[in-house]
């Protein structure tokens, strides 16, 4: 475990439109804003259709909804981000995964995202994974 | 997409006890303590009746636990909460929606709700999806 | 419902590795850094094996992933935390309940830990639930 200690922390509070990229327009807030370390911390709204990587699979599954957003979490950085969601459907039935570009708000989405200062986040192709893993600098870690 | 940089924030820990409702006691927490704009952002907890409205549904579903609450997000306003919850029965399987009254604390509910100053929100009936959307307004908009 | 205002906090990002217990990590950080009282804020990963209690059961069940993590949300205290969590599988299917000790990592976990201060949480045995119950100390409560 790596665990690093934050200073402040900034919130953006976000609503994103019928027909918005959801995962690119959290992007597009990363680059307008110039962020260098950000979180999900609170998400509501819907999806017309989702792009999700199952867990273990090699590229995302296109679903169609109408689906309820229930959870949306993770992190933002300029090397891009790593959210996961979890959607309802009109049985109330759930699925989830890893959050593609592609996945288009149905009637709204709120979202808060945190931004940390003095933080800077950086994602680095992990061999043990085979994925971009999160690099956490700015203050002295607490524990590694 | 509308994004507002907020500034400072204050959170407020609540702990619901059996028989409690979920949504109308983050109701009472905003009347009580006069907050302009707020979101969850951490729940834990559970509920012995939940009042759920799955996606594109014209209304709630009333569905019987016991469910642990493992996911509750949204944002809180004096015109009223948007949260979305996802629950888990007895046998692990998930459900999940827009939360509505008369969704009922089996055990506890443990919630950190955010305070955000400088910041207000209002909801306002949009046209284009049929719901009271969110408006947001305090600092200038980092972007619209 | 119990309220109570909190002033400042401080957010720990951890990063997890491959084969560490996800619980136990979170324990590790409240020991370590001597945190009093603390949430989950967001946490993006996954895990190869999970111990969930789900609702209402006697004990946890565990189960073989890999699993993305959709969703951790709860409460860190030095009497131990309260931690929820939604996972999903190769076909995105979701499943969730109350995390126990034994939910080990797959490739990575990126979580934020928010610590507040000026706050204290503790847990004491309810009769009426039977289970460990949080209590909050520290400022007066906003509503008792």
């Amino acid at each position: 475990m790596i665990a690093v200690k934050g200073g402040g922390s900034t919130p953006f509070i976000l609503r994103l439109m019928p027909g918005e990229d959801l995962r690119g327009s959290l992007e597009a807030l990363v680059r307008e804003q110039g962020l260098q370390a950000a979180y999900v911390a609170s998400c509501v709204g819907s999806l017309k259709v989702a792009a999700i990587r199952f867990a273990d699979a090699p590229a995302a599954t296109k679903v169609e909804g109408p689906f309820e957003i229930v959870g949306l979490s993770g992190t933002l950085s300029r090397d891009g981000p790593h959210l996961h969601i979890a959607l309802s459907d009109r049985d109330g039935k759930t699925i989830g995964g890893h959050l593609g570009l592609g996945s288009i708000i149905h009637t709204t989405a709120e979202i808060v995202v945190v931004a940390l200062e003095d933080i800077e986040f950086s994602r680095k192709k992990d061999e043990r994974t085979g994925y971009s893993e999160l690099l956490v600098s700015g203050f002295p870690p607490a524990r590694e």
